[in-house]
C-alpha cells in the first residue's frame, strides 16, 4: 500500500528542465473580488467598478492582479514549496491578460536551476511559472527561487546550477490590457489628482494609514488562494518552533495589504503591469500594523495616452513613516554589514500602469 | 513636487454649499451579499432568498439595506471624515430604490452647514450625502454632522451656520420598492407569525441573541465597504491613544449586527424605508458582545398591504437585556446631566417595511 | 401583547409526526462558494473548477456538498435546537443532487420519536430533515438527534418513543451526480494519482497538515449558515457558563476543516455521498488546531468507472497523527469504560464518491 500523503517535494525530488503542472484549476469569481476587498480594503475601481471598467472599453471589472498572482502561486505551493524553508525572490514577473469573474486559471513551473546549499543540508531551486486562462492564453509568468530543505542531507547532490535571472522587465516588455482606451478614463472615478507625468523619480509617497493583520485575515486570504503551506495555518506546530515565533502572515498578504494603502497617493494606476523584483525582508505576524511608502524609482511612457512608472513599495511593520523616516537598511556594527531594517517587511519593485494627463 | 498624500479635510477645507463628488464607485454583487452573511449572520429573505423575491415581483433577491449604506458611506469617508472625531449624527436617512447585485454605486455630498466649536480647535460639518446606482437613479440620501478637526486651530473661522436637520421622515415620504407585490408575501419563507397589525406603540420586543464582535470581523466588514477610517484599523497608533482604548468598531457594523439579531421577533420585515435618527451612543470594541432590543415606536399604513412600523432599536454591550431590564439614560449623580448608559451602543430610530395581515 | 421573541422550542413543543417547515430559504451563489473556500481553504476541483466540472457534463461548478449541508442544518436550528443540549448524532445522512450556484435550498423537518431522559429535566428528539431546491428536488435528507431541555423540567411527558435510525446507507442507495461523466476524468486538475482500486479496507491515510481555528473564522462560517445557535456566538453568555469554557465551534465547521484537510490523500474524491454516522466526539474551541486522518472501512463499485469508498475522518485538536499513533479510545482507569480520546473531536463515517482507473 503506498504512502497517500503528499509531503511536498524534497531537493533531490526535482530535476532541471522538468515541468510540472500544478493540480486544481481555479475558477476565480464575483465572489473571490469581494472577498479579497473585504480582506485587503483594496479600491481599485478597475477591480471593483464595472461602469469604470466598460468605459475604459473592457467587458467588466477585472479580477485585482495580486488576486491573480496569489492563485498561480497558491497552485505552486504543493509541488515547489510545501518544504520550502525560504522564499528568496521573485524576478520578471510578467502580468500579461486581464482576467475576469468566471476565468479559470491553472498554472505551471519549469525548474530552471538547483544549487545545493553550503551546509549541504538544503537546496536553492528555481522556477518559472506561469498561469494561463480557460484558453490556454498565460496570463502570468514569474521566476521565483526557495530554500528547499533536502530528504537526505548527508548526502550531497552535486547540484551548482544557479542560473541568472532577469534584473528588471524592460518598458518594451510590458503589455497594458488590450483594448483599454485611455482616452475615456475618468479622474472622477478614482479621486486621483495625479498623472504620469506629476510622478517623479526619486519622490517618495508615504501612503498615510496603516492596516492590523489578524490571524483570521491572513488565514482566510491564503486559503482563499488554496495555498496549504504549515507555516500560515498550524499554531499548533508553529508554536514549538522557535524559529518562527507563530504563525508566519503569507508575504503575498503582505503585498496586497501593502498594494491596498498605497492607493492614498496612487489613485489612478491601473493595475500592475510587471515585477521586477521582491524581498520578503522580514516575517509578519498577526497583531502586526503595517504602513508602506512608495519610492518613484523610474517612468516610461508606453503610448500616447498611457505610461509605467517603476516603483518601489516598502512595508513597514509597527513603525508609521509618517512618523519618523525609516532607513531601508542598517550596517550592523560589529560585522559592518548592511541588512534590511528589523521592521522592514516588503521590498517590491514593481511597474504601475497610469494614464497620461489628457492635454 | 505636491505632496500626493491625501490627509483627508480638515474643517477650513469645507465650505458651505460645495458638492463633493466621492471617488470610487463600487459594483455591488453575489459576493457581497454573502460576504455581508458571513458577517452579520443576516437572514432577511429579501436578501437571501432569490425565489421569495421573484413571488414579491422583484427581478431577484436584493442587496442588504444596510450593505447599501455602508458602501455609500464608505465613499464619503475620505473626504469628510478621515479626520473626523466623532460622528454627532444622522437624520432624514431615506432608502430610495431596491440595489441588485451588478448595480454600481456612486456617492456624493453636499456641505450644508457648519460650526466651529466653543475652543476653536475644530468644528461641525453637516453633509447631505446621496448614493446613485449606475443609471443616475437616488438609491440612498441622509443627512450626517460629523466633528472635525481644524488645520489651524488657533486661527478662527466665523463659521456658526448650524442647520436644522429634519427631525423624522414623515409616512408620506416613505417609499416601499416599486412593483413590490405584497399580496405574494409567503410567511412560510420568513418563518414570522406577527403582522403589520400585531405591533403596537408603547411595545417592547426582545431579540433573545448576542453577537460578540472580533476585531477581524469588524476590519473586514469595513474594508469591504472600501471604508479607510484610520480608527478600525490601525492597532498601532490607537493603542498609543488613551482616548480609544484600540481600535474602534465601525459603528455600521454595530448596526448591522443589531438590525440582524433583531430579525427575531420582527421577521416579516421587508426592509428599512427610512431613519429618522441614529446615535451612536458609547464605542464598541472587539470582544464585546452585543445585544438588542426594539421599541416600537409608531406605526403608519402604506396602502392596503403594507405597512410602516417606526422602531427604535437600542444595541447593548455586555449585558444582556433578556436577564435585567436596562434604563437607555442614567443621570449622573454630581452633575445631574442625563447621559446613555455606559453600555448602549446604538439608538437607532428607523422605519421598517413590513406587510398586513392578509384578510 | 404576544412575547414575539423565538424563544426556540423546548421538549414539550415537540410531537411525533409533526413536520416542521424551516423559515428562509437561502440562495447559494459564487459569493458562498467563494468564501467557503476563504474559510476551510477546499480544494476539490468539482466547486472551484468550472471547467473541470463541465468536462465532466455537468453545466459548471457545484456547491460543496458540505456547504449545502450546513445550510440545510442551519435552517433546522431555529425549530429544532435553539434549546439544544448536545447533538448526539446523525444517520443516514444522503447526498441527492448537486446544487448550483442560483440554486435556492429550503428544509423541512419531520419528528419521528421522542424521549425523556430517566433524569426528567430533557429529552432526546429524533428528526428526519430534507433540503429541497427550488424545483422542489430533494437535495438532502438525513436523520438528526438532539438533547432538548425542557420547559417545565419537574413535569413527567411519558415519551420513551427511541425510534431506530439506519446503521448506514447500503451502497445499492448511493447517488453519483446524474449526468456525471467519470470517463472525462482528468487527475491533473486533481494532481490525485490514486483511484478507487487504489484504496484498501484497512488502510490509513494522514493527511498531514493542521488548521488553527479562530474566533472570527468559526463564527463567520457559522453565520454564512445562518446558524444562530447562541453558544458559537455569545462570549459573554458562555464565560459564565462552565460547562463550555467559551464559545463553542459548531461542530460542522470541524466537518469542513477536516474534509477539506483530507484532501491530501484523497485528491480525486469527486464528492459525498452519504454519511453513515457521525460523532462530535468533544468540542472544538478557538485556539485549537485540528489534524486529520483517514480509515479506508470498505470499498463499492458503483458502474464501470465509479466507485465508492467507506471513510472514516477522524479529527483531533492539538496531537499530530503524524508525530504519533493516537488511540480513537481509551479506557478509563476507575470506571474501566471506553470513552472517546479527550482531542478526538470527530468520529464521520461517510462514502466517498470516486473514479476507477482508466483501463
Amino acid at each position: 500500500m503506498p504512502d497517500k500523503t503528499n509531503r511536498g517535494h524534497f531537493f533531490e525530488d526535482f530535476q532541471t528542465g522538468q515541468t510540472l503542472r500544478h493540480a486544481v484549476p481555479r475558477t476565480l469569481t464575483e465572489g473571490d473580488n469581494a472577498l479579497y476587498i473585504g480582506l485587503t480594503g483594496d479600491r481599485s475601481p478597475l477591480h471593483c467598478d464595472a461602469e469604470f471598467a466598460r468605459q475604459l472599453g473592457l467587458p467588466r471589472e477585472t479580477i485585482n492582479d495580486l488576486l491573480v498572482f496569489h492563485t498561480v502561486f497558491g497552485k505552486s505551493v504543493p509541488d515547489i514549496s510545501l518544504n520550502a524553508v525560504a522564499n528568496l525572490g521573485y524576478a520578471d514577473v510578467r502580468f500579461l491578460q486581464p482576467v475576469y469573474p468566471g476565468d479559470t486559471l491553472r498554472a505551471e513551473s519549469r525548474v530552471i536551476g538547483m544549487r545545493e546549499t553550503t551546509a549541504g543540508n538544503a537546496g536553492v531551486v528555481w522556477v518559472h511559472t506561469s498561469g494561463f486562462n480557460q484558453r490556454e492564453q498565460p496570463v502570468l509568468t514569474f521566476y521565483r527561487w526557495v530554500l528547499v530543505n533536502k530528504a537526505t542531507p548527508d548526502h550531497p547532490t552535486g547540484h551548482t546550477d544557479a542560473p541568472l535571472t532577469p534584473e528588471e522587465v524592460a518598458p518594451a516588455d510590458l503589455r497594458p490590457p488590450m483594448g483599454l482606451n485611455a482616452r475615456a478614463f475618468d479622474r472622477t472615478a478614482t479621486g486621483g489628482r495625479y498623472f504620469f507625468e506629476d510622478y517623479q523619480p526619486g519622490e517618495r509617497i508615504l501612503h498615510g494609514e496603516g492596516m492590523t493583520v489578524e490571524e483570521a485575515d491572513h488565514m482566510t486570504a491564503t486559503r482563499l488562494y488554496q495555498n496549504n503551506a504549515r507555516v500560515h495555518f498550524d499554531a499548533h506546530a508553529m508554536s514549538k518552533d522557535a524559529r518562527f515565533g507563530g504563525r508566519l502572515v503569507y508575504g503575498g498578504h503582505v503585498i496586497s495589504i501593502a498594494r491596498s494603502l498605497s492607493f492614498n497617493g496612487l489613485e489612478n494606476g491601473l493595475g500592475m503591469l510587471a515585477w521586477n523584483g521582491g524581498t520578503h525582508a522580514n516575517p509578519t505576524h498577526a497583531g502586526d500594523t503595517l504602513y508602506a511608502w512608495t519610492d518613484v524609482l523610474d517612468t516610461a511612457a508606453l503610448s500616447d495616452r498611457l505610461g509605467a512608472l517603476r516603483l518601489r513599495l516598502v512595508t513597514i511593520k509597527n513603525l508609521n513613516p509618517m512618523d519618523e523616516e525609516i532607513p531601508l537598511r542598517l550596517r550592523d556594527e560589529r560585522s559592518g554589514r548592511e541588512a534590511y531594517h528589523g521592521n522592514i517587511v516588503l521590498d517590491l519593485d514593481y511597474w504601475l500602469l497610469i494614464p497620461k494627463r489628457a492635454a
